[in-house]
């Protein structure tokens, strides 16, 4: 089964809770009219239908192929990344002057969700171009953006961002890839990086890696990097692809999903001849670092949404198909009913659609709110810092447990590889891992952003929470256990304490992020049915699924406050030793 | 990293939760003295390690191979298989008449746990046996015995179990495979299965295939049905394989994980010359098919712990070696330190082996009840039929919980196949859908097993659990939320809302069962440990995982409270198709 793009939610959510209106009325984004909205959410879904949707199998079973350093993707991916990068699609939140239609990342969110939710693994190389478009918007110097933005925003030229070494993971700080600045002020880049994501294919002409490095005689550490451009192909005089750079993919890893994403390990400067840019000033390439991974991380989550979405029509669509038993309450005599008339199929189906639609929620609510930041509003930056860790986190958890609901609902067609619902499966089981695990989501949670500025913005979020949650208990409950942890955590917690509840806290904040979300949406939709305004049942399931939410979903996050509040004593009792024994 | 059995906790729980002692004090296992317990523990450990572990990866990356028909296993398999036969592992619970040493069924349980703990998808051979003995024992005729059981139980001629067809999933009423009578007295079976483990292999000479069937004028439904045994060699004057059956393997399925395990589509009597012999009476064909699955569902939950014990055993190993960052409170200045010193990593770890002991806890608990049972205990008896759900829907659940945090645990690298992470989380995931898909078993708990007996069963064990729980307030508090479930379901919900509620209700009466059984280890241990007595850092890490489930994990139970006693009306607010709009 192919996917559909789900336009209304879509259009309903960016009205709501992006609420993408008062984007457009911005200057900043006056091109976002709501003609301009409505295009791009049907053009998007109509493409990512189109074109990604149809390449999903052979992503994962023939996949990326790496070859004496050549990397052939599957047929068909070429022709279809060239469809993107000519329909535009590249360049929609790019900056004006540089070839971009400088509209609103909420709108990329949903161009984004719908080449993820067509095709996870291939739309990895769409999601890391727009980092590295960052990173030079605010880094590079007039003649890098003049040079590399125009194809990068196009996504002509895609970009990597090489961060990873065997030795530096989550640890960043501990990277040895060095550069040295040459007589003629250039730079020379030689090391290895791993997990390299696109890090080499054959969709474009071209490639632009962004490599963390270190410079001679720079400190220990994060601030002893710096942020290097690196081409694959250097620049001739026309501006063209020219001579090839002394870079070269060793490998690509053997991984238990998104096929159609080459996860390269990258060598730099094996014959001392790779070529680089200093992007910045020396020594501040973790702030570049940042910049890139700024919304990064909010495309993860998005990814989170993307395999919920497509795990949950797979599903849904067989549990219409599939006809087993009669229904127990004998409504059906002895005629056996499709298994979505069970009570357990049904419940696992309005679970994924509550769960899907929660972190879509909040993930729309968070690119609300960058856009709001770009219009200089301060408060919507901090509210973007504290709510990417659950975007990231939570989304992917989600997309985790809604692929994993999904093979369950097939029964044991579900194991078989060919019905599709084990490739969500898998391809969801990275997102809780990259662009800093959820552990990491967590601890920034715990530390930079709450104890970062001594609770105020998560307080700041409970204001605007409480103001719209009166009517629904579940949600003051879970609202009243969030303020208590984070008294706890600001007040007597030690940072090891912290640390130990992070977990359980961040499901506890996102859900409530998200009940909050829920809640409003089913306010608008009760007030647009009595209008008999809408789509009347897009309406009611909505209302369904946000019921849902709210009364069986949230008391779980509820039940989450023991181990938030239980500190790291208990991890502590045993050494790593006694721990293996 | 290879396998190492975790002999200490085996006998641990076997002692004080299965009570071995008790068991092999009544004649019926008077075969089970201390030393022969201690024999087969250490045993089974050492010939798992050795045999069965070295084969898990070749099991999963070249797999069972189908060519024409013919099943090949990788290198090594046959031989490891012959040697589980030559040792008399298979001999063990079988009845001492036809060869078996009549050990209990606990014992059993500790050797299949091992078998598939070094490689799961390899011991479903192992596992699928015992069900094809047990339905000879009850059901077969004197010559049945006689000519099937000795090769049987030393597993010399594996069973089969074939139930699937492609319309008859969980509707097993639904089987259409027919068998006729010859005028001889014999019969011919007709039909394809699917879905058959182990169907078609190499490891054995011969392969004794149990057949549900419809025979001509046999009522519609499961009272229609009957059992066939239907070897894959006839037997000749001498009781060896001769002419081969007209039984094929037409195909094996490619699946998310347990390669090592061929799932193989069967026909049967494709030339019209597959004889078959029937088993226990026409029509009875249902009953024995409970029979087969009795412990079936037992061995299943196995599965979970199998899986969850191996993936935290290559956690904590992965995260005692990975050196990455220093420790966050300062403790270790700038120098980094392994993984496993960092909190939220701990409470991954400490999260799965606390998880894991539970549901081993379950298990054996229930495997003593089988013996129990095996001894004239109707009580027991009872026991069985209630937490056998709990044993294969809690336990299976969490062994993916567990296997999806091992991944986490490995960061990145839990995503590259060569690291084994991600085996386990592919293998788990089959757990909760065969042998009854969970949903199924919850709908065993809250139908035949809650209101069949109009809640007496769970009325007696909660007695039990109540009068080892005074001193945990989390326990008594979803005991509480427990009762209360269960007699609203008993006195005002319908058919329906039961269902609607008997996922959450099952989680919840695992988690109570688990929690009073590590709430009595942690006694024990602390008991033990006061007098100087056994292995004291073992008891010293039993009881910080039984505190971290008591105090951590419990709670979260209480939180699906709400969703148990929702009620089926939220399920039903929508059409299917509007559910699917």
């Amino acid at each position: 089964m192919t996917y559909s793009a789900p336009v209304d939610e879509q259009r309903f959510v960016l009205t709501h809770i992006a609420r993408i209106g008062e984007i457009g009325a911005d200057p900043r984004f006056s091109a976002a009219s709501e003609d301009m909205v409505d295009a791009i959410v049907e053009g998007a879904a109509a493409f990512a239908e189109g074109e990604y949707a149809p390449l999903l199998r052979s992503g994962d079973t023939v996949g990326a192929r790496w070859d004496n350093g050549v990397v052939t993707m599957p047929e068909g991916f070429r022709a279809a990344y060239r469809a993107f990068v000519d329909n535009g699609w590249g360049t929609l939140a790019g900056p004006v002057a540089f070839g971009g239609q400088g509209l609103p990342f909420s709108l990329a969110t949903v161009v984004m969700e719908d080449l993820g939710t067509a095709n996870m693994g291939f739309s990895l190389v769409n999601m890391l171009t727009p980092g590295a478009i960052e990173s030079l918007v605010a880094h590079g110097s007039q003649e890098q953006q003049a040079t590399w933005l125009p194809r990068l925003i196009t996504g002509e030229w895609p970009g990597t961002m090489n961060l990873t070494e065997p030795q530096a993971g989550s640890d960043v700080g501990a990277i040895r890839t060095t550069a040295t600045q040459a007589p003629d002020g250039t730079w020379r880049v030689k090391g290895q990086k791993i997990f390299i994501t696109f890090g080499e294919h054959d969709l474009a002409d071209n490639i632009v890696h962004l490599v963390l490095a270190r410079t001679p005689g720079a400190p220990q550490g994060t601030k002893g990097l710096s942020l290097f451009l690196v081409p694959k192909y250097r620049l001739d005089e026309a501006g063209e692809p020219g001579v090839r750079n002394d870079v070269h993919c060793v490998s690509i890893e053997h991984k238990l999903g998104i096929h159609a994403s080459p996860t390269c390990v990258m060598s730099y400067g094996d014959n001392d001849d790779c070529i680089g840019e200093l992007v910045g000033a020396e020594g501040a390439g973790i702030r570049a670092m940042f910049t890139m991974m700024n919304n990064a991380r909010i495309n993860v989550g998005n990814q989170g949404v993307q395999v919920a979405e497509r795990a949950t029509q797979l599903a849904i669509a067989y549990a219409r198909d599939r006809i087993q038993s009669p229904s127990a309450d004998g409504t059906s005599g002895k005629a056996s009913v499709a298994i979505i008339e069970h009570p357990d199929v049904r419940r696992m189906l309005l679970r994924m659609k509550a769960q899907t639609q929660a972190v879509r929620a909040l993930l729309y609510y968070a690119a609300g709110q960058v856009d709001r930041a770009h219009m200089g509003d301060a408060a919507a930056k901090a509210r973007v810092d504290l709510v990417t860790p659950l975007v990231k986190a939570h989304g992917t958890d989600i997309g985790c447990e809604v692929a994993s609901l999904g093979v369950q609902v097939h029964g044991g067609m579900g194991f078989i590889e060919e019905t599709g619902a084990a490739q969500h499966y898998r391809d969801a089981r990275i997102t809780p891992i990259y662009e800093g695990t959820n552990g990491i989501q967590t601890a920034d949670l715990v530390g930079r952003k709450l104890t970062g500025d001594g609770g105020a913005a998560l307080r700041a979020l409970l204001t605007d929470i409480h103001a719209e949650i009166d009517n629904e208990p579940t949600l003051v409950a879970l609202a009243d256990a969030v303020e208590q942890i984070a008294a706890w955590m600001l007040n007597e917690a030690s940072v090891n304490d912290r640390l130990a509840g992070s977990y359980s806290f961040l499901t506890m904040v996102a859900t409530l992020t998200c009940g909050w979300l829920m809640a409003r949406q089913a306010a608008v939709a009760t007030a647009l049915s009595a209008k008999d305004e809408g789509n009347l049942t897009f309406l009611k399931a909505k209302i369904a699924a946000a019921r849902f939410y709210l009364d069986q979903i949230v008391p779980e996050a509820i039940g989450l406050r023991a181990a938030a509040l239980a500190g790291s004593a208990p991890l502590y009792a045993l050494t790593a030793e006694e721990l293996a024994a």
